[in-house]
């Protein structure tokens, strides 16, 4: 008997008849005697519904409110589930956040989970029933309501299954797996049987969609065994896998890309010691999450510092740094927010040297011009202007070859 | 420093305006210093959404989920006006009824409030912050989510008031007070300035729809002082008091009628003890809800037993019935379904003889046949054909000469 745990977004569960069909897939696993746990996320549409009529009431609305409202999504799905599956004959219950007890901190529409109650479920699943749970939410050590940020309910689902010890947990959605890039942009993109935690990290924090990046961090950390998988067929997904031996051996296994970020850069600071805890301190301490960072050679006693983060926070991240600016007496604060960043995921390339010149050869020779630049090991990223990003993409799927089927391991 | 609970309706809090609206009107009385305590419904609309989602998955949808599901219309609005509040600039917190907590039975859709831990209330009202609770709603020991059934919120709202000992229990709706019959039926119908507990819950429970009769029982236990008010026009609605002496001098307050009800009679039933018990108890045990009860005399060694219920649990009831007929081997079960119970209600009846008669006499000048006749001490209701409704009303209202202003005591 294995134990899986389920999750399925809101386009997944966007109609009574898709519900009907997430129960009958469900049912099926049931009845072939798998544990199961369904984590849902609300309705599609139905968080945006709900923003609507928060934001006509506040431009920027409470945030421990706007919990108590978007959390209502979640708890709409999960008994409407549960009802469907009883409609079957499935015995099922539902719970919220708050009823597992999933606590969080309190960072209201921000919050981490730390830690799970298990006794409600495991009672449950050794009754025979399916447990369904509401995604995306928990409750603070007060009580009060919290929401994990967009996305959150595939953290939901990698929590429990790490709570539970599940097997493994389904991400089912509208795609049939990762691919290489996003076929919207590259036509040739190719689903992957497998990826590396590694990679579907770096694809995920850069804009893959397909998986909020803390659930893979999570599913990292306690070792849950993910997989994406799509709603509407059959099929077995792709696998995140933690050892490498397995994963095709490419030598990079996906292009990722963001669009949703906005680059600043102060100039003419100081070059004296604590001068980027100085400029990056009050951004943190606004919530404010920075993705790239660089710090240019000084070519005086002053250096220019630069980074990128989520254009939702642009503004706030630009008031904050103007004040930085003039407390530490740097020269000036300048900003672009028609940015795109590109980045070549792959563990392969760890042990593949010019990975990145052949990236910075394709895309000069397409004229693109690089303004940033940042490598780990299995990453490198660019930022190029806006306009660039489908020709970069598409100009780097084709010169690493992955629109053609890779070598399998031991084949 | 008085303390308030507030409870606005469906209707109130229907849109986004409205809520803004109902947001001004707490502030004002938050603003002269009152403490208050405000109990909301869920958006006119929604309940009747989240149940039209759950019957398309189940005809009859499992009842625990179901509380899932509609709890959440509540959860909605106390968000939105405790932004609404706090766009105003003043202090508010919202709260779920597991939040409070409202603890109750664990009767789903019917659930019973048990007892209110007023800890939070009390913590965010002497921090001076409005607390907007969400109505209709609990939960059990076990944390399971429940309702109180429709119109519940009126009740949450009066236990809300008596576990806080607040000083009144102000009920906004969408009529201004309560009338001597429903103005839809009798344009002359007339606001009381008050009305005892007894005559109001008699009017309640009859069908008049101004409060829920739950909330007016508990009121009168709590000696709790109620006030029907409307939420979008100023006035001082009507007082729901304790004292007699201090309402109008009239034989009778009011015209009650109920159109949602059904009756059921078994004929020949044998005239043993315990024969009431046996038809009785199986439709108690169904959880269904009987008003009116009548037993003829017996004509041989049989009697005739009728009583009536909810038309929505009215095939229920007649199935139980059937089976009870067969067991005690009784006659016949007989039904109507388009019946209506017409009440005049009135504590001034107490010492007046002849108001039966004079009732009744009415009724046969207008040749409408009574079918049940059932007598309190401040009422007299009649079941007759649902036909006749209108008539009845309107000359029961003008022989009691309720359209004229009464006596004022001590005028």
């Amino acid at each position: 008997m294995a134990m899986y745990v389920y999750k399925f977004g809101g386009t997944s569960v966007g109609t009574v008849e898709r519900i009907k069909a997430v129960a009958e897939k469900v049912k099926a696993a049931h009845d072939k005697g798998d544990q199961l746990v369904v984590v849902l996320s609300a309705m599609s549409g139905e968080t945006n519904r709900l923003i609507d009529l928060a934001v006509q009431i506040q431009k920027t609305p409470v945030s421990r409110e706007m919990d108590v409202l978007l959390s209502t999504g979640e708890q709409v799905t999960v008994a409407l589930l549960s009802m469907a599956l009883q409609e079957l004959g499935c015995p099922a219950c539902s719970y919220t956040g708050g009823q597992v007890r999933i606590e969080t901190d309190s960072v209201h529409t921000k919050a981490r989970i730390k830690s799970i109650d298990d006794v409600k479920i495991r009672a449950d699943l050794n009754a025979g029933k399916v447990v369904v749970v509401a995604g995306f939410q928990g409750v603070d050590v007060s009580g009060n309501i919290t929401t994990l940020g967009r996305g959150g309910s595939d953290t939901s689902a990698v929590a429990l299954a790490a709570a539970l010890k599940a097997d493994e947990c389904h991400i089912y959605t509208d795609v049939d797996g990762v691919y290489t890039t996003d076929p919207r942009i590259e036509p040739k993109a190719r689903r992957l049987d497998k990826i590396t935690f590694e990679e579907m990290l770096e694809m995920a924090s850069l804009g893959s969609k397909v998986l909020q990046i803390r659930s893979v961090e999570f599913a990292g950390k306690y070792n849950v065994a993910l997989r994406v998988l799509s709603s509407f067929s059959e099929g077995r997904g792709t696998l995140i896998t933690y050892e490498e031996s397995e994963v095709e051996q490419a030598l990079i296994s996906g292009i990722a890309f963001n669009k949703d970020e906005a680059k600043l850069t102060i100039t003419g600071v100081p070059d004296i010691p604590g001068a980027a805890f100085k400029i990056l301190g009050p951004v943190a301490d606004a919530n404010i999450e920075i993705d790239m960072i660089i710090q240019n050679v000084a070519d005086d006693a002053t250096t220019d510092f630069t980074f990128t983060v989520h254009r939702n926070d642009f503004v706030k991240a630009r008031e904050i740094l103007t004040n930085v600016c003039n407390d530490l007496g740097a020269r000036a604060v300048t900003t672009d927010d028609s940015i795109v960043k590109v980045s070549i995921v792959g563990v392969g390339m760890r042990s593949h040297a010019g990975i990145a010149s052949k990236m910075f050869e394709v895309l000069a020779k397409e004229a693109i011009n690089i303004r940033m630049i940042a490598t780990s090991e299995i990453k490198i990223s660019v930022v190029i202007d806006e306009k660039y990003l489908e020709l970069a993409v598409r100009a780097l799927h084709k010169a690493f070859e992955l629109d053609k089927e890779p070598k399998q391991v031991g084949a």
